[in-house]
């Protein structure tokens, strides 16, 4: 924990640097605003814990309306399971023995226990792990342009739904794909040829899954979708600034540091490296943006110290001692650095949460 | 700690995915490969615990001779202090009530705590914490390159070094810097131009500190120096390759992922993304060398997925289910991200480690 350990009425400036704080009324507003946005066009949503890895943040998602959780690995669907989340989806071909005898363990306990599979492989491993036990849920991951995992056509989808539903252990939950930003036509177009030969079977298809913040807003042109998931939004960050999903009001996340030294007129160094912030660029050529001085470049990071160009600043530069605000380039790779996140409101510290989920990535 | 809880003689290979391995054998090489070093030239060896943060390490490298460790942050030195040991150099401009409170209870406790400054604004906050106590030693930082922190030019080091001295609670430890790698000629004529103006002044020196892993192996064409601080060097990493410090063989740590996706030909997908291997690309267009497969590129990174261009792979090309083996682009920034660290011998595991000092960068 931060060395300060703050509580209630603390002012975060007081606290030990680099440090991530959270505002509560921007995140209180960006899970409202996305929550109404999904509401009004009939589209259940499941939040990816990914971003926060908190169990309170994820309560406050469902109070709000969301409909179950998404994760990405067993042991993180653990420590939510844990906590009392019952419809969980993670969105992951989960390979080898240990992974499978957990996920059985996850499954025995769980009122809505879902994954996805994008190979016969995957499936096969799945239906013996399962096949004397309560079956499991299967969705088949379908690669609509992303370019990650994923079948690569419609006929492909089929063929592994068939091999689901031929399988003792498994039901056939659906499809479910991670898109590329900004391509909801393609993926409307993919995934209804795809919900087309499903029908031509005669297999149903429960749930189809879309994904992702960049283009969330975008979400309602994908009618074939049933879901969307999405992680980043609780917090936005830096980069989704720049795919005009947020502005920086709507930031909730930023990192604190105290600028350390002053070699130069032109050079700051902080003390936020890639320790802190992470060396995600995520397409930008430096590491965050600066609140109070947004001329101010990061141009490089070492582990412990961020060197910060000033030359283009033209009016007051920071001095050593000050305490300056970073939007991060990527938020859900800092959460996972740190084992508690302050909040606050107003710049006074509200609570500490324990980041439950941290490290969670096996 | 990674779920399948490993036990002494274990296979690494049946671990749950993805996890860094140290190598023993590897690991002892690279101690004692360096400490001879250092002892041939009559060097000073002060190991950096950035890189591993494991108490038992620490331990080891004492006992092949290093004298004292390096820390980069106060809270890492808490860690060490608390295991024992007495002789530590915190290389940064430590600022702020917070840090210099913890630093004067270390101080407090400690054989022989030392830190660094290179502004009157860090002298001064040092000066007025540690007046009324046991004085606290203060290396001079020195930018003699490498662009980071520290004064610019051996003028300026005096006029920082008569000000620790005329601090009633500082006493002045000499001269450190964090050289730009393949500069020995450079740093040494910066630092003996220092030295000479100090020696005018009639100000003892007692320590010039040198650092880094990179150019390690020059260490003896900088004469100036009285000690050599390094981090990397103890795991070493692709990066420490390309600078020609090791060779592969020589690189402790990998992080074993398992391939979770083939959804084409020339695609695979690994289970280790930017929450295992982290974003670190130092210099690197990629994102770790696969030991396996070393024509396989890790073209990019999501938090939980690897991307594998399999596009030059001539002959055999990983299937689903399989383990790989990554030497890691920057091993440091890996260490941050787990709890506990596997150790092993020949493919068996012989022991787990906790990376206590994990997290510690306040």
């Amino acid at each position: 924990m931060n060395p300060s350990r703050p509580g209630g009425g603390d002012p975060v400036s007081a606290l030990s640097t680099p440090v991530p704080v959270i505002d509560e009324d921007v995140v209180a507003g960006n899970i409202a605003r996305v929550q109404a946005y999904m509401d009004e066009h009939g589209i259940a949503f499941r939040p990816h814990i990914k971003t926060h890895k908190i169990v309170a943040m994820a309560e406050t998602q469902r109070a709000a309306g969301a409909k179950g959780i998404n994760c990405q690995k067993v042991t993180e669907a653990e420590v939510f399971a844990a906590a009392g989340f019952g419809d969980i989806l993670i969105t992951y071909n989960i390979l080898g023995a240990e992974k499978l005898h957990r996920l059985r363990a996850l499954n025995g306990r769980l009122e809505a226990l879902k994954v996805t599979a994008d190979s016969a492989v995957t499936v096969d491993g799945l239906a013996q792990a399962f096949a004397a036990d309560r079956p499991l849920t299967v969705l088949v991951e379908c690669d609509t342009g992303g370019g990650r995992c994923g079948v690569q056509a419609p006929e492909e989808a089929v063929v592994l739904a068939r091999r689901i539903t031929g399988s003792a252990g498994l039901r056939f939950g659906g499809l479910m794909t991670y898109p590329k930003p900004g391509s909801a036509a393609a993926v409307e177009a993919w995934l209804s040829q795809a919900l087309e030969l499903l029908e031509k079977e005669g297999i149903p298809c429960p749930t189809v899954s879309n994904g992702g913040t960049p283009s969330l807003f975008e979400a309602h042109m994908v009618p074939s979708a049933t879901e969307h998931r999405a992680g980043t939004y609780v917090y936005n960050d830096r980069a989704m600034v720049r795919a005009g999903h947020c502005t920086f009001d709507e930031c909730a996340m930023h990192i604190l540091a105290t600028v350390i030294s002053r070699p130069t007129e032109d050079r700051a160094v902080i003390d936020a490296g890639s320790k802190a912030l992470t060396s995600d660029l995520l397409g930008f050529s430096d590491f965050g943006h600066i609140v109070d001085y947004p001329e101010a470049v990061i141009s490089g990071l070492s582990e412990e110290h961020g060197v910060v160009d000033l030359s283009r600043c033209a009016g007051r530069r920071p001095e050593i001692g000050e305490k300056i605000r970073i939007v991060p380039n990527h938020t859900c790779v800092v959460s996972n650095l740190f084992d508690e996140m302050v909040f606050h409101r107003g710049g006074r510290v509200t609570r500490v949460e324990a980041v439950a989920a941290r490290g969670m990535v096996w």
